[in-house]
């Protein structure tokens, strides 16, 4: 808690008062709940009357507009609040506890400067640690496996052997990073297990999501690219390249070796069947179940997916569908009338 | 195992003994399967004939029926027999341990009378617990975090700082709660992580699915009310509150900042959009897919989800399309002869 | 590493080389990435073109084609990969550690020969663990639990009391296997606790993905059967019975008391309602809901899941809807004016 001046704050984030620059604001809440001392933003238009009766004592906006109290115009709000909620709050404080001696690192591996390695942490054979990463209880890092700079890794999340971790990558707790991907050749009715001798790749500020799963490749790498966050629960099949920048909204399922671009917005329960390329900028709404490769740029929607501007049509009529049968039978009908009337 | 008088169970669960009540009940069973010396329950009229030639000692059912065996009549049979179950064979007996000294227990954390701590466990500084709590091998609780009496958390069940948790709380295996939100602001093609300031609040008797994962508030507080049920691999979002006495089936997923009544029955696989108000006893079909606010007592299904009578209706006639598509073909050309003919 | 010729690996798996018998193979990749020294295989005819300009040093192939490079010409080419991969590569090398003494094992517990605890184990009273088993850090094993041979369990895996697991069961992280099942009574608006006293058994061979929840029966036992592959965060509702040999896709979930019968294939996000019976061969496509009995043999999709084949008519209409609306629309107007001429 670092309390700032408006004014402040609007410098912080390039953006304007308008109003009392010398107010002080102490935290940050949200348009409904805040009140003295705290800023809040106008995520939506809709809420543009919330304004005139707000208690907090300044509000982040996109333009000038009528209220009851302080404001800050800034570009992009939003990122205005995060800029805000990073000065005034900050991140998690990670307790300094150096390299504790009830966790199991190996002889071999190599930690950087600043690293703290909680109780109960597992670090195997040759792993290779940047600096100033934290470890929380009941992480397991598997043999030969490299990790950047920077990373945090929470409670009971699990990385095998032979991944590579970027910088400044996060993975939440009960998540498992290069377990043996669901790869099996049936063969008399067994199913053989295949050696699943790709890695996983998270390359820089990637972060994964609590009880995610994502499945070291087959032969080929899993890859998640720069930039993408992963939310809970998320799958990732063996083998499966995600382009950086992406976004994937907790229990996104993608089945193995699908190729996917930079930037595409995943929504909640997406599903995506496997080998098949996605382009860049794809949005897929949640529910979708992708069966088919996608084009760059583009929105999609349903199950299984297609244009979303269609998809959202043909959805509307879904409701219709015992009047439309009605109509055909009315139709029907009459047409018989008029062919016996003749 | 404490075998019972078939009137002993009956007067138990506020029931009537038709047949001999000083039959011994030892063991609860399925129907199917129960056998001498068990008590089994008819839990749908649909199986009634099976009480002809069931090998059960004793069945409870709601009211008086034909059956070659004794009775217990019961108001709510289903409840009667979560009764009696608990009274034959009760709730799992966990191993008195103490505090273990292969567990990390900070000096400034407060444990109440009769908690068990196991090995391996973590509980951060400033943690306040309640009497007879039990944590199994491999629990994480963060800083600051509160827990009430009477509470089980499973294997390597965790809990991040500052969260509250009231009496009663179960919280299955690998389960995670208040792990940072899905939460980005994205500038300039990069997503960058807003700080989650808000807590999770797990109210008294709340229980919590294995693998589930309930992320902390951006900048309100999670909430699930007393009494909630949440199921296995169930994903609450950010700032989301639960109505007391939910239940939330397997796989649900419910987006952030979205606001549910109470004795709401979500079930398997539904999804929710975020920033949605759902009413009171709402009740919402496996895999449904919620868009839009829900309104109090209506039950809904589909994907967008719609009421449910109107759902059932239109579902039905998906696969008749193609025999409708005919029939329009079909009376298009008959109504193109009959235009010609005249 | 072992390198091989060419004629040893097409002996190995019953193949026939054409091209040249001595040329030697280091090491398996795909289609797309092998070079010298590697192998690789033609999984799908629509890839044959790439055989003309493969850099892989040989190609598994089902019959002679043309390729610029050597093959081995194996009935199943994709289990012949699967038994080179072993041969070539092999399994995880599981690092011996014995029985660490920062595990915590019971003096009840029975452990076979070859058996590897690691750190931060738990093996609780009266557990059986047969030979050669290998239990990650963090893995609990609660009491009474019984173990086969040459069994793998992963980091943070748990499995309750009163289990059964067979040989060669693989239980992949952070997977949570006998937990309680989601079992209440509601009884006045509260839902009590059913205790659980089923157990899960895991037979021979089965595989369980990361982050799976296998819940414990509420009095029937939950069975998988022996050579089950169950994919990551699939979720198994208390008391069901999945047949020999079926194959589960990630993110599958299964509701309670439901009988699969064997050889079953279950794609992506499948979700199957509890009490159901499903026969023996059938598939069931990705995101299916399935909310009645299946027929052996056949193939299910949608949402409720009918025959695919029909499915697939119908879902194909989807998108046409708003034009077979208009066409009915028109087809009104017509006959209006038709019966106004007249």
């Amino acid at each position: 808690m670092k309390p700032q001046t408006l004014q402040q704050l609007a410098d912080h984030v390039s953006g304007e008062v308008i109003g009392d620059p010398d107010v002080l604001i102490e935290s940050v809440s949200t348009l409904h709940a805040a009140g003295q001392g705290q800023i809040t933003f106008l995520s939506n238009k809709k809420y543009l009357n919330a304004l005139q009766d707000t208690k907090a004592s300044a509000v982040l906006v996109a333009q000038e507009c009528e209220a009851n109290t302080n404001l800050i115009v800034a570009k992009d709000p939003y990122y205005a609040l995060q800029q805000i909620t990073v000065l005034i709050h900050g991140f998690r404080k990670n307790k300094p506890v150096g390299i504790s001696k009830k966790a199991n690192v190996s002889e071999t591996a190599e930690l950087g400067e600043g690293c703290n390695v909680c109780d109960f942490v597992t670090i195997s054979d040759n792993v290779k640690v940047g600096k100033n990463c934290y470890f929380y209880p009941g992480v397991f890092i598997g043999p030969d496996t490299t990790i950047g700079d920077d990373c945090i890794l929470y409670p009971n999340a699990v990385v095998f052997e032979d991944c590579v971790i970027g910088d400044r990558v996060i993975i939440q707790p009960n998540a498992s990073v290069g377990q043996d991907g669901f790869g099996f050749s049936t063969h008399n009715g067994a199913h053989h297990k295949i050696p699943q001798i790709g890695r996983v790749i998270l390359e820089d500020d990637v972060e994964i999501g609590s009880n995610a799963a994502i499945e070291r490749g087959t032969l080929d790498d899993t890859i998640i690219g720069k930039g993408c966050k992963i939310g809970d629960q998320v799958a990732i099949g063996h083998g499966t390249v995600v382009g950086p920048h992406c976004l994937m909204v907790p229990q996104v399922g993608v089945s193995g070796s699908t190729e996917i671009g930079q930037y595409c917005v995943f929504g909640g329960q997406v599903g995506v069947a496997g080998h098949l390329k996605v382009g860049d900028m794809v949005r897929v709404g949640a529910q979708s179940g992708v069966t088919g490769n996608l084009e760059s740029g583009k929105t999609y929607l349903g199950s299984p997916a297609i244009e979303a501007n269609t998809a959202k049509r043909s959805m509307v009529m879904i409701p219709h569908l015992p009047e439309l049968k009605k109509k055909i039978k009315r139709l029907e009908k009459k047409l018989e009338k008029l062919t016996a009337d003749k």
